[in-house]
């Protein structure tokens, strides 16, 4: 028979079963905090009509978007890029059977053709919640979204999590108090601050976007407020207090001051926050609050979470007016930045609790009894019901990281015990099946 | 804005939230079972080389494959439309790093351009569960198959399963015996013998096939053997204790006769099991036993979880002898058929344990700190942001399906108390935090 070398696309994340497990383990407690805040689960379809995909219009993300091949089906379709869209296409699709605020959560894969690198995937899983209001959705949503974020990582990561607030009418206020147009382009310039410095970007905003000398020094006055977060507030409360100041400007500042003040009663420690008016990247998406995650010691990761406040989140599928507040993790990405900085909070321990061994075929039933009523006992157990000697048993529990292995034979069938080996330790002792349940669970 | 209309592809399944959480919680027990069991978890990349997927050529399945738009990737590539496939080329491609018997559960979405029906789905989530052998494998495998998947409908199902068995080689021996070459036609023929009656497979096999009376009536000899399991297994006995009958037969026989025994010892109930002749669906495919699994009392659902032996599950990408066994369920038409059938056994109870009101602005920071102290007491809570009347915020409520709504307001601040309101009964009452958390974990 002619072979066909066995290999997986590049790109795509595949995991031995040891890393299975703690990746499993890693999704489930991020979804254990999701449900604890209340948030619902959803599982939307994978394929979603390409209509509603590129609704938003073209972008990076839709040359990414991997197509179904249209050759076969007469309705264009592909794989979601990301969890928001299909959110929005489901709360339009069903707001009259959804109590508005909305809360879900939902973990799942998505696809995007990017050039693959180390630690890039193209199908990955990104873990989402959101909150979506019907006209309006009050500013502690805003403030309860990292606070969902603190306790994942409390629960996943050895390091803590440091958030990085911006607000997106800060800086558009700004600007117009500034009467500078293009804030598109000055953003991104913006956005360039931390990698080729002031100079730089000063000659670019003046040179290439026109910006005067006094626009651009009144620029940097407002960038460069600094301190620790009360005194960026102060820095900023003088600004929001001129006569001259747009609305747009005061508003940013009384709501980005508002969610600071609440992300603090939600638990989050003041040293933990960051008010960054460096902040741009998704600054033209979102319209509100933006968030950044760190890791504290670990910074050189980079972002590990972020999301923000957005408007109208299914303005593109329905008429009604729905803002919404939300974060968005790539989980995939961060398991293996995690396991590579050894960051990764586990329970340990092994997974399977026991390994029963029989010997002789007299032994097979007593030791098919045996296994069953460790499940039944809610213990992860297997049979080894392979034939052969017990080395090659043992070199299976070892390969396996049994805990315990469960030897049954003639003498422990006359006796009625199991010998039981401790397979960290080595100690073998016998005991009832009771003892080894009770001490299995301990 | 050009609005979009909202909806997913036909073919699609996709619940409400209260609909999703029973399906999550009917996906979690399958899973905790098959970890009981002592099987791994795997993910596998949904997307798979095309000639991964196809390696086994033509047939149904590959038809019916969701191709990635080959425009767009120079690697023909689609998605997996079985979980099986993928396995095989998993255990190919890491087998230095696997310990065999390798014992794998995975459910996961596959993808099948049929047909959309009632009940039948484009996308669907598989569990399966898998176990592959080096060489060999133990016939005690196939018999735990089966008590996996009883123990998983006894944990997610209020009706029993009934397994109903065959072997490959018992039929294929019998053919043997008979003189008959046409294997795969007779098979065929024979699995309508429910459908039009003898008589009409009686025509179909002397006219069109070719048997002759004497081979014809042998063969409805065999079919008909009837009785319990016990009188079933005498009568194939006695076509295997005849000399001229091949050792195929006899080995199918004796392989048959004893995974039934060890069912049992798994705990089978003996009247759940059925040794029936006339299951020939999967009989080409697989080479030894073959599941169908039934529902006590609801036959008519159809079979709803199969499977059975293979002699070689990666012969397409490796040159080792991989034998197998496993069983598949098809998870999100199962769960459509249990809710139509009202036979989901689920928790029951409410998803949001509590709902805290906050009562005034003063009331809100209070209720911050309550909220997220019922939090990490690990229940399942929410906070009622919005401003607006009471009653609207009972009526979310209400929609929410929440246990206990709790109100804080400057009474209860005061007292330092909270006042509770069991929505069931719609008794309002004041206790402390402590309380309230007792109340809820009872």
């Amino acid at each position: 028979m002619n072979i066909i070398e066995p290999s997986v696309l590049s790109g795509f994340m595949e995991l031995l079963p040891e890393d299975q497990v703690r990746f499993n383990q890693t999704k489930d407690r991020i979804e254990e905090v999701f449900r604890r805040f209340g948030f619902w689960p959803l599982d939307t379809p994978n394929i979603e009509k390409e209509e509603i995909l590129t609704a938003k219009g073209g972008g990076e993300t839709a040359k990414q978007i991997y197509r179904i091949d249209p050759a076969a089906h007469s309705t264009p379709q592909a794989l979601r890029f990301d969890l928001t869209v299909p959110l929005a296409r489901y709360v339009a699709e069903h707001n009259q059977d959804l109590a508005f605020p909305f809360r879900r959560y939902q973990i799942s894969k998505v696809w995007r053709g990017e050039r693959s690198q180390k630690g890039r995937y193209r199908e990955f899983y990104q873990a989402d919640i959101d909150i979506i209001g019907r006209e309006k959705l009050s500013l502690l949503n805003d403030a309860e979204v990292p606070a969902v974020v603190d306790r994942v990582f409390q629960s996943i990561c050895e390091a803590k999590a440091v958030f990085h607030i911006n607000h997106r009418r800060l800086l558009n206020g700004f600007f117009s108090y500034l009467g500078i147009e293009d804030r598109e382009e000055t953003l991104r310039t913006i956005d360039k601050l931390d990698k080729i410095g002031e100079e730089e970007v000063r000659a670019i905003l003046q040179d290439d976007l026109g910006l005067s000398d006094d626009q651009t020094d009144r620029l940097f006055d407002f960038l460069e407020i600094g301190g620790d977060n009360e005194e960026i507030l102060a820095g900023l409360k003088e600004w929001a207090d001129r006569e001259d100041m747009p609305e747009e400007f005061k508003e940013g500042y009384h709501d980005l001051a508002y969610i600071y003040r609440k992300m603090l009663e939600f638990g989050i420690e003041p040293d933990r926050v960051v008010i960054d008016l460096h902040i741009t990247r998704g600054l033209d998406y979102y319209t509100g609050i933006v968030y950044e995650t760190f890791l504290e010691g670990y910074e050189e990761i980079g972002s590990v979470c972020s999301g923000g406040r957005y408007d109208n989140l299914a303005e593109n599928f329905s008429k009604e007016h729905l803002p919404g507040v939300g974060i968005s993790l790539g989980l995939t990405r961060l398991f293996y930045q995690l396991k590579q900085a050894d960051l990764l909070k586990l329970g340990g321990g092994h997974y399977l609790q026991a390994l029963v061994l029989s010997m002789g075929e007299d032994a097979i039933d007593p030791a098919i009894h045996t296994v069953q009523a460790l499940r039944e006992a809610g213990i992860v157990c297997q049979m080894y019901f392979e034939s052969g000697k017990m080395r090659k048993k043992f070199s299976y529990a070892d390969k396996s990281d049994v805990r315990y292995t469960v030897i049954i034979g003639d003498r422990e069938i006359e006796e009625g015990v199991l010998s039981v080996k401790n397979m960290e330790t080595g100690d073998q002792v016998t005991m009832s099946l009771e003892e080894l349940i009770d001490q299995i669970k301990q």
